[in-house]
């Protein structure tokens, strides 16, 4: 491979990895949608914010896709904690009445 | 709304949640399976494994996707940056020679 088809090869795998960071940032948007409803969902029924059961359901399922995906467990873990952190905070301002304004106007 | 509906309505969240999870983790398999392919060029040309130019470039485009999408920009930082990690072992191993055999098959 000369060098300037070295670089081709480069740039068209990052075009593919910038491609696949769009996917993820879009679907991840979508999901804090869906957590966001189930937070106002929960805010108005006065159930807990928080679900141990069901977080550790999600855990524990999330290991077996990335055993499938060939994904390192403990990235995915990690990942995981990451998103749960995320939703915890926005479940909370939820139930103090500080959710950000997207959140409000769903009640709407 | 009864209590019967609203356990409805939750699972119906958390059903369409559990399928972006899904896709979530297909979608990173993917990426990093590329960013294996970059590992594996890079170390077949003597290149640098890391190049902080591109990681900079990335994370000013995922920002701008973040704020496009809704998403906090600050979790999508901290996301990156466990991505990018990720990342940067799974070169290490490939210049070390200490790959995972998916990689080592794919230079065959």
């Amino acid at each position: 491979m000369t060098d300037k088809e070295t670089m081709a090869e480069l740039d068209r795998l990052r075009a593919s990895i910038d491609n696949f960071d769009a996917a993820l940032v879009h679907i991840l948007a979508e999901r804090f949608r869906r957590t966001r409803e189930v937070g106002l969902l929960k805010a108005r029924h006065g159930m807990p914010a928080l679900d141990a059961a069901r977080e550790a359901a999600q855990a524990e399922r999330l290991r077996g896709l990335a055993g499938e995906a060939g994904l390192d467990p403990a990235f995915v873990e990690e990942f995981f904690r990451l998103v749960v952190e995320e939703v915890r905070r926005n479940h909370r301002a939820i139930a103090e009445g500080n959710a950000p304004a997207e959140s409000r106007d769903e009640t709407a």
